[in-house]
């Protein structure tokens, strides 16, 4: 019997386990536990005998055997406190969720180490990614250790130390004019053709299941209390997805208690769809505004379910906030002096909170998590891959695939 | 009544523990911990319960007062199968420790975390460090968090990324005419006058202890066996010797039994001390051979204590192989369509371990491991730091040092 199935958050729909992210009637699927099983196979207090990496929470990844199961040493990652950052924001306690230090440098790695089990376990072989740069790379690497054959699409202003790991992970590279969508619509298009399988945000169950983890392993990681405020970096969305959703579970398990952390969202000006939508009730009507925030994985003009990252935002008493680019260069330096690689979607984790200390959303005595998503490192300027093709359609693409056979 | 003290390995002269590396009789001085006591105060099954840090390891390392201790995140770092070098290799079973996934992306942050904690102890605030790159960022984290003052000296071929990241740091970011020895003599000349404290390769005792925890790490997370065969990328040699500590620590203590796994040392061609002299008894009297390899961690024309390394090789029934700058790249490519980023120092280790191959040095149901040092993206090709300063003696860096008060 599956201990998992799928359902959907917008009709309650219940199906079983698939491949598969959105339900008929558009809202977004998420699998769904039997935590009372779980709860009598496993306590919390088993946990510190396991790996040291996200698969010490197996029974809530959504792979049934331990063989589907492909692991370059992603999760588990070190959480360290920031005491020079507490004496300036005169806070009591702030927390660094270091995720640069995953696989392929970033938090990437736990998506598309889930996502790749299951593709692994269901005999998928072309996983194709619309990404702004680190998914591409994870997903890159992923599938060469599984031995699957990856293909990224990318904005063509992504970072060349990105776009250039890309290539060593064998992964097959294009650029596409224009944002994260316009690469979506891209593989939408190609993949009845091409047989790839669609891993972009919330298009497969497996990526937020593995963000997941980094929720189960904050509470682990503070003796099962959870921190007042979490700070993230939001692009596509479903890290908040994952954490909340983690959180949710563990509750239900009763390995946690009390209320969630509040999520405070944090964008980029020039690219803030969470931001505005939090302040104002979407108008679907008005024109999108222009983009004109960094290449970074902040920049998600269309997250695939805003609603619900909306949602989760509310429920949990949280806000969203956001910063300049040049409030994000500032506090990236900062971070260095500290002795932290930060990247700009990292770094933008301290600007907002700094915004919200003087907005007076954070009391002195709470605590605090900045989740550190990347490394400084992969978004230096490097130019390297500039000549790879920067395509405008699914038929540009198509042919170059074909000329290249 | 402190618990370890230093002990000299030519004349075996035992003096209580200090901030040195070397005894008056020029031989090294290591870290002498009493295993009596520490085996009677833990045992290795209360390890899991630790912090998933090197610092579960803390009786095994030169720091008192926990408040010393200087921690960001580093060690623990996954161990893990590549399936697909096995069936290239016709090997049963190869692992690959992350190093990479380190703060800094490096193993050198181990050394640092410990040399950083032992000076914070120990009340010294300037420390100073001749160093291919990474030691130089990762003393420049580690000092930057614990709030000292760190100037590096490093070739001025030294790779971009990782200058830059020293300047990320906050750290005094100097590049010398020469090798690292030259960056060493600077130090040296200007120590009492600047007041620095010189954290070179073996000239205080930390860096070669937190070195050490990779080897305590191999053997627990390999449940208590010890692997046949270890394939690391030499360069100073601290990094053979903490290996070669930790397993005879584990031995003394008990917790593992059996004969030291060999050492196979690796070093690109036209920089190959070590290899030289197992080969051939050194003769002081003949001329270095020209320095010709690339500028990264393995280029140390004069390790500090070479007779020392070549020992451990022999003591251990291991060797030492060059491979060409060539070999080195084809394996970081093939490491790449594995799915690891894996700097040249990783790379020459799978380099290594083909060459051990063909000259049937490995049996096929033996165990190897293969030290993945350091990341892909911190050698590629990004001149950035080029305006840093060239200098060429202690003099030179004090005219600058003095303008730029
Ligand atoms: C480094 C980094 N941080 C944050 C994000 C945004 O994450 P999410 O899609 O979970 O909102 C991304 C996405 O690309 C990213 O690469
Ligand atoms: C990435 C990397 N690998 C290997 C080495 C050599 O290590 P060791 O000094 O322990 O021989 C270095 C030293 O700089 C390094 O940076």
């Amino acid at each position: 019997m599956q201990k998992f199935a799928l359902i959907c958050l917008r009709c309650g729909k219940y199906e079983p386990f698939a491949i598969k992210g959105r339900c008929a009637c558009g809202g977004t699927m998420l699998v769904d536990y039997d935590l009372e099983l779980i709860s009598r196979t496993i306590g919390k207090e088993m946990l510190p005998a396991r790996v040291s990496s996200m698969w010490r929470y197996k029974e809530l990844l959504p792979v049934t055997s331990q063989d589907s199961i492909v692991s370059l040493g992603e999760g588990w990652t070190p959480l360290i406190r920031m005491p020079a950052l507490e004496r300036d924001l005169e806070l009591d306690c702030i927390w660094l969720k270091r995720e640069e230090q995953n696989p392929t440098g970033s938090f990437k790695a736990r998506g598309f180490s889930t996502a790749i089990s299951v593709l692994k376990e269901h005999g998928f072989l072309k996983p194709a990614v619309p990404s702004n740069g680190n998914a591409a790379s994870a997903l890159a690497a992923y599938a060469a250790y599984a031995n699957m054959h990856a293909l990224v699409i990318v904005p063509s202003d992504c970072p060349g130390v990105i776009t250039n790991e890309c290539l060593r992970y064998g992964a097959a590279v294009f650029r596409v004019k224009g944002y994260i969508h316009d690469a979506a619509n891209i593989i939408e298009e190609g993949k009845a053709e091409q047989g790839w399988l669609h891993v972009g945000t919330l298009r497969e169950p497996g990526r937020v299941e593995g963000k997941k983890t980094m929720g189960l392993e904050l509470a682990e990681q503070l003796l099962w209390e959870l921190p007042d405020v979490i700070v993230y970096p939001t692009g596509g969305g479903s890290g908040i997805i994952g954490l909340w959703k983690a959180f949710r579970e563990l509750k239900q398990l009763k390995w946690v208690s009390g209320n969630l952390p509040r999520f405070i969202s944090v964008q980029e000006a020039g690219c803030q769809p969470i931001v505005d939508s939090l302040h104002q009730p979407a108008d679907e009507a008005a024109p999108q505004p222009e983009v004109t925030s960094s290449p970074t994985g902040l920049r998600v003009p269309n997250p695939p379910d805003q609603s619900l990252i909306v949602s989760i935002i509310k429920e949990t008493g949280g806000s969203a906030v956001s910063v300049s680019r040049d409030q994000i260069a500032q506090a990236q330096t900062k971070l260095g002096l500290c002795g932290i690689s930060a990247s700009p979607e990292g770094a933008a984790t301290l600007a907002g909170l700094q915004q919200a200390c003087e907005r007076g959303l954070i009391h002195r005595r709470e605590s605090v998590v900045l989740i550190n998503t990347s490394h400084a490192d992969k978004y230096i300027d490097y130019a390297a891959t500039e000549h790879l093709p920067v395509i405008d359609s699914y038929q540009e693409l198509k042919t170059i695939l074909a000329q290249s056979l």
